[in-house]
């Protein structure tokens, strides 16, 4: 496992070329990292999105603060301005925070498949696994301990965490990051019952899962492949830890997952779509493009959700204008009763 | 982590053999393997259960359909005519479809402990930690990176997947499949706290776990062993990905539990039952033979849910004709309201 | 993975020394472990919560029975007495119980950086992975398969189980457990979109995990480190199977949270909080020192929600009575209706 390095400090005006931030103020000071209000020291950057916590920023010990249109003409510290600072804050982290110590190497304790094809480079740590036929491209590192399946293919700049697991045939896009334990491509909940015997026996699943582009999938996340066919995240979907995503779901892109939630078999979820936690989804439902689901919502086998920036809320999921007026219908009801 | 691979091409007429259909027409086509109907080419097999579908199946390119009793005499492709044509395509599948190429060997890797018993034909692949004392049966295998705790027993034909965890005593039956990252025989959640200090203390986790004949365990789904005695799964059971056990469980025979689902300690689950997903099950709970529990529902503590083939819903559950007249009645008068 | 052994028999009176309780009868009897009052055998203690259970205990094959302050003038076995008996037991359980038969030894497996630093008696097993800079204090252990990220800091008497993750800067202090397949210090789970292009973009998750002592964590929990602070779980508190803790929440001491339960990013959770299973926690919401939530609840974003043993449940989560009052309403209403 690779130790996290610091990249040394930079000029605030490189921070703001980097960034298209402008700069007000001093742009040699030196920033080393990007910081909380709270914490901040000499040689932080801070941000501000709101303007009624410009006093505290400016209070605060930070190098420079990243603030919105707003500006600050007469500021005590350097300012950098930008339309979007929170924005412009991950932004600027990426060039300064901390990273991996990527040194594009093998450890010798892993064990690659004589077949399996690695870009030069490549971080394969400590007794990683890699199976035959597997493809993994350039600037891809993959977390001690992780076992990668036979044919699985990995594109460039991915980032796997230790203990992951991906079954054969699984397929990554590029800059998709994998945090730890998360399962990727396990057999689908599948199974027909035997009418004479009332045995269960298993439905084949052999399909396979494919994860697009840009997409994270958190801390012991299990995503199950296709019975027959494919599931499929798309472009840019984020999904946190503890998800389950059911053999055959289609997910669009841009799609966000809270922890905990879980997606049953064949479920359909349209691009811009928003999931909270713990929210349940049945099998063969389709969540429409851009529609919110409330945290710990849950919608029954077949429905569809409609609704571009609409809130549903509740089990089974409505609206969620007419889920507080139930709530409320009821509580006056019981205040009286 | 052995590759799949494909066992080739069989006869139509062999496969109708093996799963006892009865064929019409040319027996003779080659079958690779099984498909759904929106993926199929040359050589597919694939099914229909509903009439209604067969024009669809037929319009496919695949070589042959399975059908159900209400057949077709006039079909432009071969056919496969079975009473519940879905499991006969299972059964097919396992014919057919690719498997793991698990040549029952001892990955050099592995670190298996002087003292255990494995029988000749078990497959343990990189990196496995077997621990002392344990046994495995014929035919077993276990994937890369799991951890076989002292004195676990394993029977024949069992399927370890990757990076499972199995913690000492636990014991398996015959033909049962575990999928990555699972956590078996763990630590129960049991405190006492000191009326003095305020203080948590553990109270003894050291019973066993004990999983029967044809199980299976989802993707880092966590079982828990016994705090004195025994936690039990029994014979058929099917348990999907992120699905907790709390210590002494007892769950019956041709359990089928969702997704996320959750069992508290000492609850006991009869036979035949089915549980939905994200299901909370409170300790002491008893769900008796053949009931059906809505996903999300809940189950409060110490109480009995009795009613073969009654689908209950909702938190507290109760029948779901119930709770669906109880939403009609909160949305009428919240309209009203 | 260490074997468990056995402590070898005590004599009753060593152990009621070692307890603190009033001995009744032969002091002499040898206890060999502890036991349920089902299964119990000539050589096991067992114990007695409720008088009403003492009949059955002193007719079962126990060799000694511990009681609460009822006692038992005329028994038939010897017992201890004591004001808190479960707790007793709990602690009996720890002299007698077998424990993992650590030998503190790095298995020649174990992956250590040569920049760690590892007290002398600390057990490492087989193939762990210890990063760059890690500290490990006196007594603790590392099972087999988990990873140790850069600068780790573990304390005195840890035990971690098998395949645990631990990312980079996390700190743990004294007697902390973790059961196998848990997460410590993922990333969490920040976004900012883009109000260009709306693809998000990951907001830096730089911040660290910090651990205090005698805590648990269950078996595949997820616990994310400070996005640009620190996450903290306060002493003494445990926490489940399957939990999810998101980036920046604060925990106080003496919590115990059930499994598959949820906390959202910057949660605060003060002394002495009882959650259930399945509760969700939105972001930013606190709940206040001593509050019960009920399983299944759920906490909506910035709520606060306060008082002392007062037990609060349904989503959104109200205080019991009112909820069971409302469930009430709506049931008559809909018998009605």
């Amino acid at each position: 496992m690779a130790a996290m390095v610091y990249k040394g400090a930079m000029q605030l005006k490189k921070v703001a070329e980097l960034i298209h931030a402008r700069l007000i103020g001093n742009g040699d000071v030196e920033i080393e990292q990007v910081c909380s209000i709270e914490s901040a020291s000499a040689g932080d950057l801070i941000f501000v999105e709101d303007k009624d916590n410009l006093p505290r920023a400016l209070k605060s010990s930070a190098s420079a603060v990243l603030v919105g249109d707003f500006g600050a003409a007469d500021s005590s510290k350097p300012l950098l301005v930008c339309a979007q600072p929170r924005l412009a804050f991950a932004r600027a982290a990426r060039h300064l925070a901390p990273t991996s110590d990527h040194r594009y190497a093998i450890h010798p304790s892993a064990i690659v498949h004589p077949s399996a094809r690695l870009a030069k480079e490549v971080q394969v740590d400590e007794r990683v696994v890699i199976g035959e036929g597997v493809q993994i491209g350039s600037g891809s590192s993959i977390g001690a301990g992780s076992v990668i399946g036979a044919k699985v293919i990995i594109g460039n700049d991915c980032e796997l965490h230790p203990n992951v697991t991906i079954y054969p045939g699984t397929r990554l896009g590029n800059r998709v990051v994998i945090q730890a334990g998360a399962v990727l491509g396990s057999d689908g909940f599948g199974y027909v019952r035997d009418k004479e015997t009332g045995h269960y026996e298993k439905f084949p699943q052999i399909g396979r899962l494919e994860i697009e582009d840009d997409v994270e999938i958190g801390a012991n996340s299990t995503i199950d492949r296709g019975a027959l066919d494919v599931t499929r995240i798309g472009r840019g979907t984020k999904i946190d830890n503890l998800v389950h995503v059911g053999h055959n779901v289609q997910i669009g892109e841009d799609v966000v997952i809270a922890a905990q939630t879980g997606l049953s078999g064949s479920a359909v979820v349209q691009n811009n779509v928003v999931i909270g936690g713990q929210v349940g989804i049945a099998d063969h439902v389709r969540i429409e493009e851009g529609a919110i689901l409330g945290a710990q919502s849950g919608i029954p086998s077949n429905k569809i959700i409609r609704g571009k920036g609409i809130v549903f809320w509740g089990t089974p999921a409505r609206p969620i204008r007419e889920y507080l007026k139930e709530l409320a219908v009821l509580a006056r009801l019981a205040k009286r009763g």
